[in-house]
């Protein structure tokens, strides 16, 4: 029996399984979920136990003052000691399902709709990690072995969907249990059904609020306008200061060390099949791409790092007029960041330039928001992108290209914690209306995604 | 018995008369106390009868549908058919009094304390309108005569401190009646009690509010930023552009027709006792001046129109980060302006900035904000400023120095639709905390504005 005869046999009973699990509503996001998100986990445990892996734990996160939620872990063992190990990331927690009345059906009873399946998690990101089960099952069923070519280590978080708050910790602790060659990353998307892609990078993140401080009290624009400095004027030259004519940010050092993409990269982005019209009609119908001179609006969004000013405020913002010299002005921004940046460099650059740029008489204060998110990145000649890409080749039959996404969660602690590179295998798409009502997948592509599973531990064992 | 000996013998009289008025809570800008404006025409429409006018009369403003507040006119012509005839402007009506818990007594209880009397209105405006009635019977006390040696018309406005609504109208209507040479103004300040001093000129207005679109909702900035254009960038850009480096407003056609200061005035300026670290303490507590590069503190305020942003709002505003494109940004924009320069040209160059700088993808919108303020100005040489000027100096004693203010009410419209220059004859003080808890009067400066007003028509007339 070969991988797809045995998927095809087996998928009633894998979506089946996959349903009892969306039926939990393990909502991280919310505290009275608590228990479903706890519930979740034991359920995983024991699937994964039915599915063979020797070792299933339920990692507790947190500490007894401040606890967390749990993560499943599972390991299984190759056959040759010498294979390698590869951890497969994912999570079991999903996202709030408000605004609860645009459901067309429960999103905790999930319903076939022909070949969709619709749930709260059927994509993001229950039914991507649920795939490897069914691939490694396929796998051996087709080789006819009794432990995967390559050491599985199933490591599958419960608090994704609310920050990964604890997972950073739970990776240092545990870290020798996690040891590997290498991390797949099951939680992106495809570019279309027809278009089979991979990811190979992700933006990181910092943010900081700055203040403004002219007066103690808002004056009178008659008396004193013209003659004091006003910080809303201020505010507005420091950020239209952080770009330059070409739309690139002009903080000191802030492209050193960024990791251009190659021409391959650039090639492989150029041919997806893009409709920059369609896209901005997603982008809430913008009017027109905008932003880095001389790249395309896939790179600038994947590739390119930002300076976003996320909101401003200051002086009068109420009804009417009021002749005022306000007192303060505040903004919130925050940087995108792509590989080879580090958000504490970024962070310390935009401190000094906001001390830099504050005019005679103005009090600047910055203060940033959190650590940030690193950056990630695997280089598309990585062997592990290799191996992958070999892998969805087999399954789609045509070319796999690739794609990157503009934001992330903890795949950049993954890759610098365990010291191993990613590499993204999903089969989700971007229409799955992950995080909104109406979440769904498509069955067909879980399929293949366990096809592609079930060859890409062949393909890292480095047999076929 | 002269001018000085008729004030003295007279003074205890005026100022229980002024506290009778003082007294009446005439506020304006309270629909609630409609009825004590009323109150507070009709008792000044009794005491110019009684100083002699022989002319007098309540003028109702607005319509039927939305009526105004009265002003009063009154009447007194000269003896000489041939004699110049002056329009003397104040306002009858007064500030709100909040917050009455800083008051130390009743706003509307005026009481004298040593030198001072303490009462809403007692400098800003009725103080300072009342002291003409005791100059007009002390100049004939002195000549012997039975009528001004101009004709005096006073013009004393029910609505100033709640915008003037109505009252460019009513000059219009009345223009026939308000026929005159010259116009004074008392309602200002002089720079203080031992510095007299002449206002020349007030700085105008206009006022808009400019809006950014962008997307039709907020984006996220993973998904988004970079490649679609960011309102609250864009603002920043189009208001942080309408200044240059020499902190010059950049719209064009800006200065043009700028009527721009004589040495003779910076040099007046420059000897009134101004001390910046004083001035920054009023303002606020602004830690340095800052302003138009050529020009000092009293010159900007005074004589240099701005661009100044009043508010300014857009994204995310309430606690913590939120990575977004905004979809929108907003901002609140005045101009003050000076002789030569017109608000509704302004507000057009604005207009045209604003679609000049718009990026792609960026839709802006300017909305004007009312009519504006056309600022006002009299050449410290024209024949009226003079006359003023040697009355004050036969007063004080010493060189009148010449000021200006940042702010205007009604003046520029006196002096458009009357077709007359104006002069400033005030002796209210910066520090009478006008529109603020506790207003006072100094009440020798009273006496001695009685004494200005008695030579005031003289100097007018060409005789003394």
């Amino acid at each position: 029996m070969d991988v797809r005869e045995y998927i095809d046999a087996n998928a009633s009973g894998f979506f089946a399984a996959l349903k009892e699990w969306l039926a939990i509503p393990s909502i991280s996001g919310d505290p009275e979920r608590r228990d479903d998100v706890r519930r979740s986990a034991v359920w995983l445990e024991a699937h994964l136990r039915e599915t063979g892996f020797p070792v299933v734990e339920i990692w507790e996160t947190g500490t007894a003052d401040e606890p967390g939620l749990p993560t499943v872990f599972a390991e299984w063992p190759a056959e040759d000691p010498a294979a390698p190990t590869v951890v497969v990331y994912g999570h079991h927690d999903v996202q709030p399902v408000e605004p609860l009345a645009e459901w067309a059906t429960d999103p905790f009873s999930p319903v076939e709709r022909g070949d969709r399946l619709v749930g709260r998690g059927a994509s993001d990101d229950k039914g991507q990690i649920f795939f490897h089960t069914l691939g490694v099952r396929a796998g051996l069923a087709a080789s006819g072995g009794t432990a995967p070519p390559v050491t599985i280590k199933m490591l599958v978080e419960g608090e994704e969907e609310s920050g990964s708050t604890h997972f950073a910790d739970l990776l240092r602790e545990r870290r020798d249990r996690l040891a590997c060659d290498a991390i797949v990353i099951s939680d992106t998307t495809m570019w279309a059904a027809d278009v089979p892609s991979m990811c190979t990078g992700m933006r990181g993140l910092t943010e900081a609020e700055v203040s403004m401080y002219g007066p103690s009290s808002d004056l009178h624009s008659g008396s004193f306008g013209g003659a004091v400095p006003n910080p809303l004027h201020a505010m507005t030259r420091l950020l239209a200061g952080l770009h330059d004519e070409q739309n690139r940010v002009t903080l000191k050092g802030f492209y050193d060390g960024v990791i251009e993409l190659t021409d391959q990269e650039r090639d492989s982005f150029a041919r997806l099949p893009f409709d920059e019209a369609e896209w901005l009609a997603t982008a809430g119908g913008s009017r027109a791409a905008f932003g880095e001179e001389g790249y395309t609006t896939l790179e600038r969004v994947w590739a390119r790092p930002t300076a976003e000013i996320n909101g401003m405020w200051g002086g009068h913002t109420g009804p009417g007029g009021k002749t005022i010299v306000p007192r303060e002005a505040h903004a919130k921004v925050s940087f995108r960041l792509v590989a080879g940046q580090d958000p504490q460099a970024v962070q310390q650059a935009f401190e000094a330039y906001v001390a830099e740029h504050a005019p005679p008489g103005i009090r600047a204060e910055v203060h940033v928001t959190g650590a940030g998110v690193r950056p990630c990145f695997s280089p598309i000649d990585s062997p592990g992108v290799l191996a992958a890409r070999r892998a969805m080749e087999r399954v789609f039959g045509k070319e796999v290209l690739f794609t990157r996404e503009g934001g992330s969660g903890p795949e950049a602690d993954l890759a610098d914690i365990l010291e191993a590179p990613l590499v993204f295998v999903a089969v989700g798409l971007d229409e799955d209306r992950i995080h909104a009502p109406n979440e769904k997948v498509e069955m067909p592509l879980l399929l293949r995604g366990a096809e592609v599973a079930a060859y890409l531990w062949d393909e890292f064992a480095g047999r076929r």
